[in-house]
């Protein structure tokens, strides 16, 4: 039986302040990491939440990530706004891109956000969410570790490269997904393994190019790209937009940081915000409510939208808080240099 | 035994410019349109190439494509271009598009091309690789009729959707990629059809939103999308961004024109330039030597770029000209209201 404790919003942002605050980091990382793992916990995306924090530390105690790196915005053409993150989190680079990309967005019609040297441990959908609740629309990418075979390949070469994007719905969460472009999440594959579990022959190779159902030679071997040749060309498209397009590493360079044992990937984000009030003027709202037939129609023959669980969960959490495993909330109270405030256990 | 005709790729244009000047096409769209068609024959795209002649000519003859249509530019901001094919072919209207859409991604970094109410019969590769060929990277998308059923839907709702990407490599080739979002394309299962040949159960739904393998119960229900829900996200993308964005048509919305009998789907077009130079600086050949590094690594361990199929039957028919059967043949110059010229038939 495994215990859980259920935390308040508040409580989970509190925890969260005082590990990074330990861990030194500037205020305004500590900020914006805390908003971003508390979000994830909110939206029970678990792998992104509270427990993400562990790693952050960890990374900046190895030295990779500089917990009170500065981000430097630059103002790059009329078009683009770059930040450069400084080998800090990409999360504060990214919040103060966002008010120039909305501006440059709305004046222009589309623009984009390249981050630079930023260690990248959180999920897209709440970067083009923040998009959509401004009421643009909005594209995320960037390149992560060489774990991926590109099609047609038996090497691991391109990254799990994420891809997300949000629409503005009129009254309604915006229509959002966020998907690796492997066949499943790495997580996935460490989770059969420690399950004991074989897993499907299309997820992975072995280390001489040959698909394997054992997670073990898997992870040792290289993972496959979502639909096939079409979502290997979707990752290289990644790997060239938010890597050597804005002057950064591509997935096989990050591995660098990591062999020197200082942490995560290193890399650029690229992120793209379309304005549709630019796009339609005075029937900008005409066009979102256009848009709406077509969720209707999706709805309507019992297809889900992406995101909905991941809505679901945010409204369940706003009212009733966030549950944790014990035994992680005692790392992370350890990690805070405290004891646990005695929370209330609950079996599940 | 199949008779076939090699032409020069001179005499495939001047067939080309006879049967759409026969047909009533303006003298823009005769050039906009043959380059297209011949470009497609001489990759040896064959649905794309010579062989659209056929549905272009008819499709303007139903009246649903005007082949006097004068494509009408819009600056709509700072980094759009807009174009009102005004029921026109996309082809014309895209190219009186891409002088300002290059000079817009150049000044901002970024821009869009929107084109509206367009007849769109070619593929979207030809349109990147004019991006690439002046130094840009490109993205192409747009919706087609409501074929695909959206994961874990079971009706027909999303269009093929088509996306496209290319990115300029120096003295080679782009890189460039154009896939369906549909599991194949429709005539793949059109093929299997007249062959009698059932097909894979991944690739379609009955009437019933249930698995088949036939590809005459397939054509009556609906296609997959590729990658599941990944590719199912994708197509809807699309949808939004080449339809109520711009102000155009959704996928399920096309079909009126095509119930009335008029053609093929008329709708938007959504196209991205990205320039390197904007982005880099001084460093924009470095960037794209970085890029190199990938592609060389792909090749290192034998996987095949995208369109490389393409540019070797490229490469062979600038040298040999184009070969079709020699049925077409004698089609296409009944368009041209003229007896065949006596070419030499190749027996296969």
């Amino acid at each position: 039986m495994e215990h859980y404790i259920t935390l308040s919003l508040e409580a989970a942002q509190a925890l969260s302040r005082r590990i990074l605050q330990r861990a030194g980091f500037s205020a305004g990382h500590v900020e914006a990491i805390t908003r971003s793992v508390v979000a994830a916990q909110r939206d029970e995306c678990h792998s992104h939440g509270l427990y993400r924090l562990l790693g952050i530390v960890e990374t900046a105690e190895r030295g990779g990530l500089n917990p009170q790196a500065m981000p430097e915005v630059i103002d790059q053409a009329p078009g683009i706004v770059r930040v450069d993150a400084h080998y800090g989190s990409s999360l504060l680079a990214f919040e103060q891109g966002l008010a120039p990309l909305k501006e440059k967005a709305e004046r222009n019609g589309i623009a984009v956000l390249a981050i630079n040297h930023c260690f990248h441990f959180s999920a897209l959908w709440s970067e083009v969410e923040a998009l959509s609740k401004m009421g643009l629309a909005g594209l995320a990418m960037n390149p992560t570790h060489a774990f991926v075979a590109p099609a047609g390949g038996m090497r691991a070469l391109l990254g799990t490269n994420p891809f997300a994007f949000s629409w503005p719905r009129p009254g309604e969460n915006p229509y959002t997904f966020d998907f690796a472009t492997s066949m499943v999440a790495r997580g996935e594959i460490e989770l059969h393994h420690r399950a004991g579990d074989s897993i499907p022959d299309s997820w992975a190779l072995d280390d001489q190019g040959q698909p394997t159902t054992d997670p073990a030679t898997a992870l040792d071997g290289a993972m496959l790209p979502f639909g096939g040749h079409k979502g290997s060309a979707l990752s290289t498209m990644i790997e060239l937009l938010a890597g050597p397009l804005i002057g950064d590493a591509l997935s096989h360079e990050t591995q660098a940081a990591n062999e020197a044992g200082t942490g995560r990937p290193c890399h650029g984000e690229l992120v793209i915000a379309l304005s549709p009030k630019a796009f339609l003027g005075e029937q900008s709202e005409a066009g979102l409510l256009h848009a709406e037939k077509l969720f209707e129609e999706m709805l309507g023959q019992g297809a889900r939208l992406p995101s909905q669980r991941r809505f679901e969960a945010r409204s369940r959490s706003l009212k009733e808080g966030v549950t944790i495993p014990a035994a992680l909330y005692r790392d992370l109270n350890a990690l805070a240099g405290e004891e646990p405030a005695g929370e209330e256990e609950n079996a599940h």
